[in-house]
This record gives C-alpha cells, structure tokens and sequence, in this order.
C-alpha cells in the first residue's frame, strides 16, 4: 500500500551517528559517577585462596571495591548451563578471567588500585586443548559437572547412514579445521549503572540482549524485577559478542548500589578479547556419500567444539553445528555427533552465523570434492540436490519459502560461471557453495509461552508516530526497519517516526539480536500493530468521506480516497481518528511457534523460515609465493523480501566481509599456557577496506509465507558460503585445497610446494 | 478492590526530590550548549528603529543573536488572542519586555554581551493604569486592536437583576480592589533546546502546557509539529505562573537552529517578574441584594480588569471573573460585566484560583455585610442559599455533588463557631467564607473533538507497569496520582508504576496543568486504560483458576480467588495474561464532555465538576498597631473523593498558604513610569514558615458520580475564601473592614483610627 517497503532509504539514525550526536554507552556521565576496573586472573585455572584489598584501598581516589564472593550468583544465557559469576568465586578458569573489581573516582586510580589488589591463587593445570580437556577426568574446570568438561554432547541420527555411505557411489571422508575468531566491534563493552533512593537499578550496556541481561541482574543482586531497568544505548557493532550478560554489568551494578554513586566500566580493548564469545575452534571429520547422480545420499559428522571456560550458548552451539546443515540440499540421510568442552582459555559463544559457519566450511568443500570425483560441475551438483519449498529437512525442520535456485542461478550468471569455469588458466578460479540460516528460533531460550517481540505505538495528533520497540539495533537498522513496517502499515512518512528501543521500562520485551530473529519477528509484531491502527484510521477517514475501508488508501504521510478530492495529511487522518475513538496506541506481539515435532533434539534449530545464500568466488594466487587474493564474491541471498535493500545488501556486504577475514588471516591462537598471543587490533588482525574484495550482493526474493510482507533474515546467512567458496576457487586455481581456517599464504605456498614435489 | 486509592502514600518522587536525583530544567546540561541571555525593555511603551549587534557580536564568547524580526509569528495560549512574539518585533510594552537575545559560551559573558547591544527606541506615552489604558483610544498598545486597549469585555445578564434589587430586603453596594501578585516559584523559568541533523528539535522546559508549547513551537519556528518535541523535566513550583509559552522557549530553539548547538536559559528572579502572568489586579463594584430570610436575590458586579500588555489567558479571565462566582450558593439573578484592559506592565495571567479568586473576595465580603444588615449568622445566611446537588447555577453550569454544607458543618464545628463567635472580645474575631471552582474545563483552549487528556500503558512480565501520561506533574503530584489510579484498576503495587510523563514523542497529549483539570480528567484517562487491562488480566486468571472474573480480584501486587489456594503474585498475572494475548498495552482518554447549553458565554466557565470549600478564619487585631494575626485557619474542602489524602491535605494547605500570603503582604506595585518597585524576593515579600498561620485541613468528600473515583479538583478551589474570610474576621474582631488587598497593618491602623474619630 505504501510504497515504503522496498524502497531504498537511510537509516533513521544514519546522521546521528555521522555527527556525533548518538550516544553510546561510554558517552554516557552521570554526577558524581565512579569508575571501575576488573581485575583479571594471570592464571589460566586457579584456585582462588584470598583477595586482600587493604592496599588498593587506601590508594587516593578509591572508593570501593568488590570480590567474586560478594556476588555468588550463577548467570548465564542458557537457563539449564548456568555457570558464570560476576567475578570469580572460587577458580579463575583463564588468563584474563575476571577475579575483583575496584571503583574510583576516575579511571587511572582504578586501574592503579588493581596492582594493590593482592590475590593469593592456587595455581591448577591449565587445560587449553579440547581433547585434553576431554580426557582429563581428574581435572573438571566447573566441578560437580557430571559430564566433567563437557558443556553438552550431542549425537543425532536421521536415517540409515552407514547403509547409505556403503551404496554411495562416491565417498569424501575428510578433517576440517575451523579457527576460533572474534568480533572486534569498534565499540568495547561498556556498562553504567546507577541506583536510587528507592531501590531502583537502572543499567546502560552496550548490550544485543537488554531482555536477559535484565533478567540475570534482577537474579543475581536479589532485586524484584520491576526495580531494574536495562537500557541499551547506541551500539557501536556486536555481531555475537555482546549477547551474554558481562561481569562489567553485575560489577557496576552491585558497587552503584554498594556506594551509592553511578558507576561506570568501560573495557579496554585488551578486555574486550578476554570478553570474547566468538567463533568456536571446530575439529570436524565428515564423511559425505554422493549417488553417481550426484545426490546426497549421507552426511555424516562427528564435531569437537572447543568452548573455552564458560558455557554461554555452548548448548545450541552443540546442536547448531549440527541442525542447520540440512538444507538447501535434500539429505537422504544425516548424522552429526557434536561435543563441545571446556577448556582453560576466554569462552567461546555466538558469532555471526552461530554454529554453522563451521561445518558449512566442512561440508561445502567435501561437496565439491565429491563432484569432482563424480565429475560433475559444482554448481550443477548443488542444483540437483536442491531441497525446494515447503518440505521438511531430513531432521524435520520446516522449510516454507526457497529462493536458493535463484540464488545458484544469479552468482552463476554474474560470476560467467559458464562461459569462464576451468578456462581461467592455472592460478585462477571459481568456487560455489550454498548455505541455509534460520530467521530466529522456535526456541525462546528460557521456556515461557508470551510472545517472542513485542511492540507498542502511539499515534500524536502533531502526525508523530512513536514506536516502543524492545528490539535491539546492534548498526543493523532494526529501529529503521520497524519504522518502514509501521508506516507501511498505517501511512505515515517513516521519517516521522520515532523509536524508542531496548528499554525495558519503556518498551515491550524482545528476547535480543541473536538468531537473525529480527526483521522476522519483530516485524511481524509491527505489521499486527500497525494493521490494528488502520484500521482505526481507515476507518474514521472512511466515514468521513463516506467510502468504505477498503477504499482508504495511505502512504508517506497522504491519506487518498476514490475522489480526486478525496486527500488528507497522515496528521488531519490522526485527529480525526483519535477524534473518534479517543488516545490511540496499540500493541503487536511475534508469538513464538510451536514447530518441533517429528525430530529429535527438541525445537533447538527449528526456524519459522529459513534463508538461503549461494556464493561464486574468484581468486588469483600468486603460485610463487602463495600470495592469493580474492577477486570478486558474488553473492546472492534469498532474504524473502528487502524491506530496504540497501540495509538487505549493507547486511550481505558485511557478511562477506566478516567470512572473508576469517578465511584470510582472522584467528585466536594462544601460547601452551592459556594466554593469547596478542589480544590487541595490532596483532589480531581484520582486513582493512584494502583488503577487503570487490563484491556483488544480489537480492533474491522469495516473499515468504510467514514473514512480514514475505521477509525472512539477512544479517548471518551471508556469511556462510564465503569460506568454502574460496577454498573451492582455490582449490580450482592451483588444484591444492584448504581445509584448515585461516587459509594462510605460507601454507599454501608449502602445499603447492609439496603438491609439485 | 485495590485499597490504593484513599490510602496515605507518599508521592512516588519525593525521595528523588529529597536527595537531589530530580533533574530540572537547569540541570540540563549538553555537550556544546550554549547559554542565552535576553535584552529587556528599559521603556514602559516604545517603538523599536533599530537594533545594532555589531558590538555585542564582537564580544569574546558571543556565538550568535537573535532579534525580533527573525521570528515575527505571534503566539499566544488562547489562539483567538495571540498578541506575542518572542521577542518585540516592532514595539515594547513595558519595562522588562523582550527586545533581543544573545547566546554565548557561558552565561557571564551573554550577560556582558547585553549590554553592547544597541536598541534605537522611540519612548511612547505609557498607559500604566487601566482606566488610563480605558479612556485613551490614540495611543494603542496593541495597533490594530479593534476594541482599542480592551483585551476582551464580557457583559452577561441571568435574569432581571434590577428588579430583585428592587425588592431585596438588604442591599450592599460596595467597591473592593484586589491588588496583582505574582506565582514565586521557588525554579525560575529555564528552557534548553537541541536541533538534530534530521531537522528535530527538542525543547526541554519548565513549562505545566508542554502541550501548547509545543503547538506554538511549530507554528512560530515553522517546522512540523511532528519534528517537534516538547519534554517538561521535574518543575520547581507553577501556581499557574508557567502556563503561557515563553520567550525563552522560541529564543533557545531558535538559537539552537541558527548555531547548530544546544542553548539554554535560565530566567534570574528578576525575569520571573518581568515574565509574571500572576493575578489581576481588579477593581469591582458589587452590588448584592438580599430577601429578609437572607436569600440572595440579586448580584450586579462591574469590574475592571488590569491585563497588563499582553493577553495571556485574558479572555478567559474576563469570563471566569462572573462565570464562576455563581455558587455554592443559589443566585436569583446575576449580571456582570467585566473589562480586561491592556496597560504597559508586565502582563497578568493565571494564578492558582485563575480570575475568581477576585471576585470571591468581593462577593463573600459583600453577603458578610448584608448577613450584618439582616441580622444573620454569617454561616447560617451561606447555609440558606446552598445551592445543591444535580441543580443548575443561574448561568446554567451543571453541578452534580456537592459537599459545601458538609464543609461548612465541619469549619462551624471545628472553630467553635456556634460556642465562641461573637464571644471572643474586642480585637479577636472569626470570619467565614465559602466558595465554589471547576474540575477542569469543557474548554479545550483551541476548538477540537480530541481527548483532554490521554493515557498509555505498557505491562511488562517484570511485574513493571509504565504509564506514559501527558499530564503535567508541577509538584501537585499528578504522577504518584496517575499510578494510584492505575494501580487501583489493575491490583499492582503502585510503587512498581514508572511513570513517563510531559513529553511529547513518549507520553499522549494532556492539554496541561490549569483550571484544576489534572486529576478528574487524567484520571478518567487512567481508569478507563486501568479497566482494559484488567479484562485481560481478570480472564487470563479466571480461566487458569475455573473462575469468573468477577471472582478474581487483586490488590498491592498480589491476585486472590475465591479459594484460600488461589494466589498469584502480580508479575505472574501478567505472565499468565501475556502468553494468551500478546504484548500488553492498552490506552485511556477523557473525552471533552459536550456541556453548554443554555446559558451565553459559551462553555468557558462550564466544568464537568465543580469543588466547594469553606473557610473559617481567626483573626487577632492588636489594636493599637493595626497588627493582625490570623490565629488559625480551618479549611474544609470537598474534593469528591481524596485519592490520596495527604496529597490533598498538601493542596489545601498550599492554597491556604497562598491565600494568606494575598490577604497579608503580596502585592505588584509600580512607579508611574511603569517601573516594578521590587522585582525580586526581597522587596516583594512572601510569607514565610514562619509568618505562615496554623491552619486545619479537612477533606470533605461527596464522591461525584462523574469524577473518576469520585474525584473532583482540590488544588486551586481551598485558596478562595481564605481572604474573603480573614477580612471578615477582622471586621468582626474590630468593626472594620477591608475592601482592598493587602490587609496592610498601617491601613488597618488608620481604619481603626478614623473609626474612633
């Protein structure tokens, strides 16, 4: 109806952060505001025997301080592997793990009073390899954990598979490697607290979870929920990193309410690698048996996960690497037996593309090693095992719309594919592969039956239209989004919009930005809450010009009838409306589906829709010194429908660009003893805009069923194919193949090396 | 149900108030803002040639100015007397009018920067009495004012008043002066405003009408009322005095747009009374007759109004200065006609008891001399002519509940009235008054079908309520009202009520807090919003326990059924209630209530319900000095119902206070030049704790079928008789009486001198 969906736009706050005016958590000053500073456990496992603060205390300008005691409350994000305290309580489980805090009044007296903190530790063996960690019973990182250092051991099975594999006509059995890597958001994680005199807390946290992270402080300080309110400012980049809740937003919070002053912890970047929660390091052996027509007859995987010292999303990490593979191709069967441990070193969690990123990475590039000994073409080999619309995976999984043909189709004709395929000459090539990603989870991760998002709008007679959004914009434009679905609906400018969001005292829970829930689920709580208006306002305009509802058509900010005449400002259609039916607000809710079903493994996986990516790559490398470079991705995306194209293609563009980092140089590597060999953006290194590739993001719409206005995710999907699909053009270029992250020149020199040899 | 509403609570921000966490206006401070200072007027009447910024511009620290011409758009509260610009665009109207503005780095320099500012003016003659302003019909204030210096003439007939003269038993014929004063607010007025990239501007004032300032904001500036938005932070003090737009508000906006800044102002004490808007002075001859049974047969009044340049809420005072005099008491018939007339001072407006503040005095002190003349008890005589309940007043205002012969009983009793009246010996005396005001007004300012007033809520599963309320909290207490009254409707625990108020992107349009409109027609806004949410959450706990909704009830955050086991915290309830219907919001409205009829005047006067109050007074006289000591004070107010009794005590006690303060010492005196005499707290005096009577407030309490609860207004109506009553006090502790305010001392000396002479 109104022409705003679709159409490309800025993001509603896209000036505030180009001038400045956008307040972050760090911008964030409050009178008589204290600063504090965490300090960290030099040990990578150790008991801890005693915290002395009498030197720190008496250090100028300290006024409080804080040990792991003090806050024994377990949190985390996953309600059943609870693990975390806001500071250690009894063992320090890696280097950089958070031990005391020290509030002062600025933030170089803090940092000094942590060298007066005396700690007296007992040193334990530091476990920082996954399958040492797995062996030793002895020595359980969380003890009393009755798996000893496992978080969670999944073991699925979805057919035959041993039956398939043996009538397969073409076997690939193979070890991949995926490296553990980080998000590096420009903006450290930050937290400001302040409590009044009637025992309300307020939290500001740079935050993708304000709905969990008000839950865990309301558990953990012993305050009644309705006395704390979680406020996510502006928020400079999360991708995964900031969806658990942090030792900083407890550590402020207690010491606000222990001093009586706001007090405020901003992480050094240094701090931000101890926080980490990114991509888990996967050792993963798949077998993969293809029919001699190409079909994919079994997959079978069996997965370490290396998680690091806390659980976070470990428990859907386990089962994410294995459900979301199945699709966009049909598996005859499937097997996946995923283990994920604990291991002495900064907890691994949710980065972009969750779980999946990894055995895609696997799965891909024995994909196209089973083509190769079928000789079939590696696009065509796709094509054929293409699952198509409205079928069920082969572990039950509910797939409405598929635009992933169309999508093989597009990176195929814009890459030449046909026509440039194996003609390049040694040195160059092209290399497919194809992805699925949910949009959101059936699964809202603490088991309750209210709605997943939920929205509230008031409509001003000024023609203001305020959103209350519980949403979180992490850069993404979820704010815009929901100001394009609710003028969509009701007719306004979306610039006359404004969103408050991600404030729990001010607007309706949404359970965070994690899963690619968003555009999907908050959306369709928009467009239940925008159609509830029209129909106010439709029908007090359709009375006064004594046409039917239907006949009422709106957009940006012009209410039209069947008459030339027939014409009204969104303002005038507003006051005549709440003319009529008094003060108008109304409320929209994503309700949470029941899926699940007829699989195993629960709804962890199952999705209200899922998207689908296909991705060409060209690279040139440098066959002297194994130098290589990606010429151009082409990369196509079935998001359903673009709400905005331009944030759909900002969202696919980033994606290729995060997965491209971590195929060429992105890793967390660490020395024998826990500690990280250079936790700092000088030595973790992410491409520059220079090395960043030339790439194409193609839109394919598939305007699914369920989503609003057809829209499924965006934000993660993207990101799967950019890996497989350069180890796959390189493999085509120079005939060696990566199957360890990241694809390191050296190495590929000295596979080259040995490939001639 | 809920046992919150007629219970003792304390205000839900007092201790916010008390420990300095309140933010004002002032406190207000952005990075970059600049702060305004504002050139006034040194001339009574001039025209302006010529304003030169060259040398202030030079200044250090000057960033910009502002001069009238930059914004010519008149503006005004009342729209058919819009006579204000923000600053003089061709003439100033009396010494301390606004002429230019300058924005610096800080206010010092501003300051300086005033005083090299170069105003040409051409001194016109100065009309600084009204009858002066009257007579003169060459030297307009206002050039082009078709009715000359007459703001606005209102001459109403009910009834041959001329013939009831005739043939009352006793006529008084009287002439009473009641001197100006001003409101005192302990903050002076402030405003800060900030212009975004985007093009929208957010002004933060201490006004109780962000409603129509935000209206006239738009309208001034030219920008889009839905790019405007107006918040009221916590506000020191109102009394009526911050309910016009203010220069301030379109010099910070305007600067702010000019320079691409944030700029305050903040007034000093001596613009507080330059910007006044304080009490009419009024002159008023009435005339009063009486049958010998006391009936009160006729009431003629003719009274000259003193406006002072500007109209502010002129038009209505004309008309309340005769519309509200018409109870408690039954009038056979009234005319009167009043004169509101510009004079080159600063301008009048509303204070608290807006225009019939005055005339009450007159009248109450005019039937206290006909009562003498009878030979009647001056309560019994007032007891006679009660006017009733569901009656119409003879210029047809509706008048559902009234508790007035209640609320006499009580003062009689309380006072000892029956026993020590006439008894208490020369130079002490008790003085009775009564009185009558509105619950608002049918009135919405500017011609609308929209609600008064509007509510939004959002339930959260926290077990938070968030009320997003337009009403205008000055320190009355209308947001701790707002969440009793939820509270009450939906059984939660008030203190868990955050409430979002005043501000124009968040919170509904409320059109202000004036004419005693806050708690009955919000009120109604909040029980109607409280009643949709407790359908809900009445059938979502019903079902969960097999019961009827009317079986469940809930109260301070707890639901109980009717079985001992059916129990439910609040926060569940709500979980319950959210999981069945989605996110939980709802809205309420007061409808503007169609009264008028037929009587003239329109509806301005015409209330959906009106207070009534009654006052004794105990006066000691020292009758050699003429110093006078009001003893005590009983005030019985009937205000429907008491919501919360210690809020309406508090606005009893206030309006006492100020009434006193009126009576005492209060006054706005000129030179003839137009010059105030002492525009600041030293030389306009206040009473101080000290000087303050003891005074007894009762609540008295009818329950008006109309308000919600039964709630009628309680802030303005108890400041009424006060005066009335002290005067007739002293005339009956001396035998003389005063006609004209204050009640100084030395007049009173000289009264009792010429009486012994």
């Amino acid at each position: 109806m109104s022409g705003v969906v679709g159409r490309r736009l800025r993001k509603l706050d896209s000036l505030k952060k180009a001038t400045g005016e956008a307040v972050y958590a760090d911008d964030i000053s409050l009178p008589r505001m204290l600063h504090a500073k965490i300090l960290r456990s030099p040990h990578a496992h150790a008991r801890i025997k005693k915290v002395d603060f009498a030197r720190a205390l008496k250090h100028p300008g300290v006024m409080g301080v804080l040990e792991g005691k003090e806050l024994p409350g377990k949190y985390g994000i996953i309600p059943w592997t609870q693990d975390e305290t806001a500071l250690a309580v009894n063992k320090a489980l890696f280097i950089g793990d958070e031990v005391a805090a020290v509030a002062a009044v600025d933030e170089l007296a803090a940092q000094e009073a942590l060298e007066l903190i005396d700690v007296e530790y007992e040193v334990l063996p530091a476990l920082v390899e996954p399958e040492a960690a797995l062996a030793d019973k002895a020595n359980v990182l969380h003890e009393g954990n009755k798996h000893g250092n496992v978080t969670k051991h999944v073991d699925l099975t979805f057919g035959d598979v041993e039956a398939a594999l043996a009538k397969s006509a073409a076997v690939v059995e193979e070890n991949f490697f995926y490296a553990g890597s980080t998000h590096t958001p420009i903006e450290p994680h930050c937290a400001v607290a302040q409590y009044d005199g009637e025992g309300n807390l307020t939290v500001w946290s740079s935050t993708q979870i304000p709905h969990y992270v008000h839950r865990e402080l309301s558990k953990v300080l012993g305050i009644a929920p309705a006395r704390v309110r979680v406020i996510q400012p502006f928020l400079g980049g999360a991708f995964g990193g900031k969806s658990d809740p942090f030792s900083l937003e407890f550590v402020v919070a207690k010491l606000a309410m222990k001093l009586g002053r706001p007090v405020k912890c901003l992480f050094t970047r240094e701090e931000v690698f101890w926080a980490h929660r990114g991509r888990h390091p996967m050792k993963m052996r798949f077998k993969v048996g293809l029919s001699k027509e190409g079909a994919i007859e079994a997959v079978d995987s069996k997965i370490l996960i290396d998680g690091g010292a806390y659980s976070s999303f470990g428990l859907v990490t386990a089962y994410y690497s294995g459900q979301l593979l199945t699709g966009p191709y049909q598996f005859g069967t499937y097997h996946f037996d995923s283990t994920r441990v604990f291991t002495n070193k900064p907890p691994c969690g949710p980065k972009r593309g969750h779980g999946s990123v990894q055995p895609r990475f696997a799965f891909e590039v024995a994909l196209d090693m089973a083509a190769e000994k079928l000789g079939l073409d590696p696009i065509e080999v796709r094509r054929r095992n293409f699952i198509g619309q409205n079928v069920k995976t082969v572990n039950g999984q509910q797939i409405t719309s598929n635009g992933f043909l169309q999508a093989l189709e597009a990176v195929e004709k814009a890459s030449g594919w046909k026509e440039r395929k194996g003609k390049l000459g040694y040195g160059k090539g092209l290399g497919v592969a194809g992805s699925m990603y949910i949009s959101g989870t059936a699964y809202p991760i603490y088991p309750n039956d209210m709605p997943q998002s939920g929205i509230q709008v008031k409509l001003d007679r000024s023609g203001k239209v305020t959103i209350f959004s519980g949403a979180s914009d992490i850069g993404q434009g979820t704010n815009s989004q929901v100001a394009y679905l609710i003028a969509e609906e009701i007719g306004c400018d979306p610039r006359d919009c404004t969103v408050v969001a991600a404030d729990t005292d001010l607007t309706p829970v949404d359970l965070g930005a994690y899963s690619s829930r968003g555009t999907f689920m908050v959306g369709i709580a928009c467009v239940e809450a925008g159609q509830k208006l029209w129909a106010l306002l439709s029908q007090a305009v359709g009375e006064k010009w004594g046409v039917s509802t239907e006949q009422v058509d709106a957009s940006w900010g012009t209410f039209r009838g069947p008459q030339v005449d027939q014409q009204m400002s969104f303002r005038d259609a507003v006051q005549l409306t709440e003319a009529k039916f008094g003060t108008l607000g109304a409320t929209g809710s994503y309700r949470t589906e029941k899926l699940g079903g007829d699989y195993r493994g629960g709804t962890i996986g199952a999705s209200p829709a899922y998207s689908f990516t296909a991705h060409v790559a060209e690279v040139h490398v440098d066959v002297e010194t194994g130098q290589w470079k990606v010429q151009r991705i082409w990369a196509a995306h079935d998001c359903g429908k673009a709400i905005n194209p331009t944030l759909v293609e900002g969202q696919i563009e980033g994606s290729v660009y995060m997965g491209f980092g971590e195929a060429a140089m992105e890793e967390m590597t660490y020395y024998p003893s826990g500690l990280h060999k250079g936790p700092s953006l000088l030595d973790y290194r992410i491409p520059t805009s220079v090395d960043t590739p030339e790439l194409s993001a193609m839109i394919i719409e598939s305007v699914d069923p369920k989503g609003p206005h057809g829209a499924k995710e965006a934000g993660e999907g993207p990101l799967h194919p950019v890996i497989p699909a350069i180890s796959n053009a390189i493999y085509d270029a120079v005939g060696v193949r990566f199957t360890e992250l990241p694809f390191y020149p050296g190495q590929l020199f000295k596979m080259l090396k040995e490939k001639k040899a």
